[in-house]
């Protein structure tokens, strides 16, 4: 079949939802159409579409249970913050939330209040008081607060090669005046992992390396959306 | 700082375009604005997003030096012969161009019109003639033309264990008639590979597993564009 520039689009929407329910016909529809237009309006060459293969691959390649750098990628491009923007839409006075990221763990452990969440020696210490309110400013007591920062070298405790439990993690519950606070060590700024495809990325774009330092929140509880703030 | 839903797209943008030459920006610019115009047409979900992540990410992980998954994606999405048609626009009269696809090699021998290219005992034996021309007619001798084609099971050599060398390939070259002619086996369709990332999404999508029958051809002559035919 012969198919030019402009026609092309619509016979492999056709091809591409034969069988597919509605809403998944209506986002391949979409995909196409800007994957396309993208290349469209680029001019893309064969060199540049090899090399964002090439690319693409290497990310998926370069990937760990403990490494995920297309999480990353969807970070850097942005599009982590917007999907969370659509999807979890913050009332006027509430606090902006952030992305999850790729440091987010599930083997943090349950502490009290007051407990430390840090083993490394030689960062500062930092005590943190948060209070977890209501857009009305009335405390919320009972939320479930999930925190991790990486130590003074800025090293998450999952990026090390000694990792072998939680460091730098811990699961609070707010009290009766909506308060939760612990022990923890100044958050210093972080590299992104720049040893694979996102540091090639950055070479080309000129991007910085760094992230802001961080104690990462992360709020639960029942009867309010599951926001990741 | 807070962003939301429509003014995050030129943040990024500038993030993603410090450095990088006019090209690239460019490119960086419609990237981030097809990514970010597509989560918000289709608002899309978290699941969407963490579903669509981790298909990429196995994308990338299931390919080998034999097994390149997401040109196979690229094909599928009609992005690969888009991107032959934006770089290599063909002249009236000439051949359609088709994509390379994911079975062509380096490994193909030389060989002399009239030999066999498949060693396969239980194909149907095909004799293929064919002549090159340029778009007024007239014969162009001295083309180096690729061809290769599965075996009689739609297997192409590079799929199989047992894969030790080039097999259903051949270099041929056209004579002073503008001709080349070889014995091979008549082709039969053959399966996408669908163990991987790419049959889940033929799953969701409902597009059918098979391609139909092929002989590949691929064309060189000094003083003609590389066309990929």
């Amino acid at each position: 079949m012969d198919l030019n520039i402009e026609d092309i689009t619509k016979t492999v929407i056709k091809f591409c939802s034969q069988g597919a329910d509605a809403r998944m016909k209506f986002v391949l529809e979409r995909l196409v159409t800007h994957i396309h237009d993208f290349a469209r309006e680029t001019r893309l060459t064969t060199d540049e579409w090899r090399a964002g293969l090439d690319w693409l691959e290497a990310c998926g390649r370069i990937c760990t249970e403990n490494r995920k750098e297309l999480i990353t990628v969807s970070d850097i491009f942005g599009l982590s913050t917007l999907v969370d923007e659509i999807n979890y839409p913050k009332p006027p006075g509430a606090t902006q939330g952030s992305i999850l990221g790729p440091f987010h763990t599930t083997e943090a452990e349950e502490k009290a209040n007051g407990d430390s969440i840090s083993h490394d020696p030689n960062g500062e210490p930092l005590f943190v008081l948060c209070t977890v309110k209501d857009t009305k400013g009335n405390p919320i007591p009972g939320a479930q607060v999930h925190v991790w920062e990486a130590d003074s070298n800025g090293e998450y405790d999952i990026e090390k090669l000694s990792h072998s439990g939680p460091d730098g993690r811990g699961i609070f519950h707010s009290d009766d005046q909506g308060e939760f606070y612990f022990d923890a060590i100044t958050p210093v700024p972080y590299p992104i992992l720049c040893d694979g495809p996102v540091g090639v990325f950055f070479k080309l774009s000129g991007r910085h390396e760094y992230r802001p330092a961080h104690v990462h929140f992360m709020f639960e509880k029942e009867g309010f959306d599951n926001l990741i703030t």
